[in-house]
């Protein structure tokens, strides 16, 4: 592990292409497998470094990190306990530094931290869980942005989308969090399978799924050769705001009608839902109640604005509830109770209600994490464009 | 960088999310910029960790690891020499332990190591530039597999698509290197950069790229509850050879049907292409020498099959020349002159030359690397489907 991987990489390769030698030892060290979920849904992770002093299992299952221990190879290991069949982020830390799972393809896409993925599964099948079922299609798009930046978009078609050439589908507009990607809803949130088993079931309408990226600002950055900026450091701060307001408006001038020219989009409001969670919950609730002739559904995960806020920037929202109530035919608000945005947005369903601004709620145990947003996916998108 | 990534998390939420305050500090410690690409084509690494002793890079652009040094905030830096443009893998080794870059989302997907990618930008823009172009779209598909299992693909369609909605199109089925992904030839292969680029210079037709999992024993082992087998230790052995057959049987009877079915292509042998790198490349002689009948287009990037493997398994290739030069449009073998598998690669050459089995071939500087596969990539797409 100590040799700069290209070494490793050629060291490998050139075993591998001994044609004539039966070698005694496999290229690259031993295999490593992890994680590998036991029958009892208890996990074994593992790590190979001979050198390290200590290596421990940081996991979103785990309150604090656990001691691993070492091998003869130089294999560091641990089995928790049987674990509650989810998916899960998780890293090494080793002497102090984390690190992704080197043995493990799944990961978690992320600007500021690394880590990879563990899936337990269910006796019976989770809603996120890859079935034999049809399965639709993820799709990386390329649109013309702001600035003239290039934007990406990740888009789920659901499945038959290719086979019926004249029907025409609803869109979800879905944002993920502060320092997410346009790739977490899908490699974490696993929206598309969630999508392919409700619609499999029935219980779900046939839906194409837009997610963008959330960060502007860093892409205007990366692509015209400026500094990443920082992250905003207040909520409704002015920074805040106007780079709400930017992705507001890439949305609805650039990725709707870029969606609607390439996909087979229902192109009004009542087929038009959007939804994020943390950071594109707010961008979710800004864009939906600054261009209600756009959207009919709402879904803040894990999110909310204060009611400061909606008073400021939105006054109309709560100020004539009747027609709020007669243009959204869904506003959707959920959050967990350990989850240190639950007095906020519990304080935004009280606005809500005292206004008289219909909403639907779920508040579910657990914190800000994506094992929660796949269960408000799950939640929500059975009510969608019904 | 010491604490678990969830409560990292948790800390630069709460600190996002107090409404009120201004706050000094810009939540989860300083903001990292990294990699930043300098004008002059230097490239600026950094890395957080003040308590680390020893923080060096490793890059497919320098011979040996780097020495970084730490500022007074903990960030370790380099700024290197400048460097001819492309993109390439790197990783930092702090205190010994190899780590992707968690400032930067450019990952390289692999089942054995993790590595992060710094593009650096050519002064005319490079063949793999994200330019201002009509831009393709890459798709994740789902597709019934060996044994019962899902198998994934990554789809590239050319630009237009969508629109031309009674055009068919031909199919490069392209292949990736021992513990790479059928994400490889996107992320770091940048295909359909490539694509969309030569597509829009006039210089490769319009072609539909399908990018398939190379390694069919892990995905099994995977599905079924197994334990992931190791690499075949020896190059042409019964493993390896079985391996291969598996992923050919695969390749001919489920991805290609299914590729047909979901896809505008054209279903006849003029219009398929394969071609791979290192493993891909051996699975590409493989699947095509062992189904004549199913491509007329054969790219071997960085690989090759040898003399006597190919006296023992494919006789009929060189033992009836006529029969194959009528039969194969193009088949194409390449590899770096600093490439361990040059000599073989060379013997292949002079093997099919000896034979007079047609081929083209270009050898160019540069090892067993992805600078190379996208240069071959570049130089290949054009001649398809003439």
């Amino acid at each position: 592990m100590y040799q700069p991987f290209t070494v490793r990489l050629l060291l490998g390769w050139a075993l591998l292409c001994l044609s004539r030698l039966t070698l005694a030892q496999p290229p690259r060290g031993p295999l490593v497998v992890s994680p590998q979920v036991n029958a009892d849904k208890s996990v074994t992770f593992r790590y190979l470094a001979p050198q390290a002093k200590e290596v421990r299992l940081s996991a979103q299952f785990e309150k604090a990190p656990v001691a691993m221990t070492k091998d003869a190879q130089g294999i560091w290991s641990v089995t928790t306990s049987p674990i509650k069949p989810d998916i899960y982020p998780y890293s090494f830390q080793v002497d102090g530094v984390t690190v992704m799972d080197p043995a493990n393809v799944a990961f978690f896409p992320n600007e500021r931290f690394k880590a990879s993925l563990v899936d337990i599964p269910g006796d019976t099948p989770l809603i996120h869980a890859l079935r034999d079922v049809p399965h639709g299609s993820v799709n990386y798009e390329y649109y013309p942005s702001i600035e003239g930046t290039t934007g990406s978009l990740v888009v789920y078609t659901p499945p038959g989308y290719d086979k019926n050439a004249s029907q025409k589908y609803p869109v979800y507009y879905l944002i993920s969090g502060t320092t997410d990607t346009e790739e977490t809803f899908f490699k974490v949130g696993k929206t598309n399978w969630i999508l392919d088993n409700l619609i499999a079931e029935g219980k779900a309408k046939p839906m194409i799924v837009v997610m963008p990226y959330g960060n502007i600002a860093a892409r205007i950055a990366e692509q015209k050769g400026g500094t990443k900026p920082a992250d905003p450091t207040v909520r409704d701060g002015d920074d805040a705001v106007k780079r709400a307001n930017d992705f507001a408006t890439d949305l609805v001038r650039n990725v709707i009608p870029y969606t609607e020219k390439a996909y087979r989009a229902i192109p009004n409001r009542d087929s038009r839902a959007i939804g994020g969670f943390s950071r594109g919950g707010g961008q979710t609730l800004r864009t939906a109640f600054g261009n209600m002739d756009r959207f009919a559904w709402v879904c803040a995960y894990s999110s909310y604005l204060s009611p400061q806020e909606m008073e400021k920037s939105f006054p109309q929202i709560a100020g004539k509830p009747n027609d709020t109530n007669k243009q959204l035919k869904l506003l959707w608000v959920s959050v967990g109770s350990d989850d240190f945005l639950y007095k906020g947005t519990v304080e935004f369903m009280d606005y809500l209600k005292a206004k008289q601004v219909n909403y639907k709620s779920l508040i579910t145990d657990g914190g800000h994490t994506w094992m929660n947003v796949k269960h408000y996916v799950a939640e929500t998108t059975p009510l969608l464009f019904r």
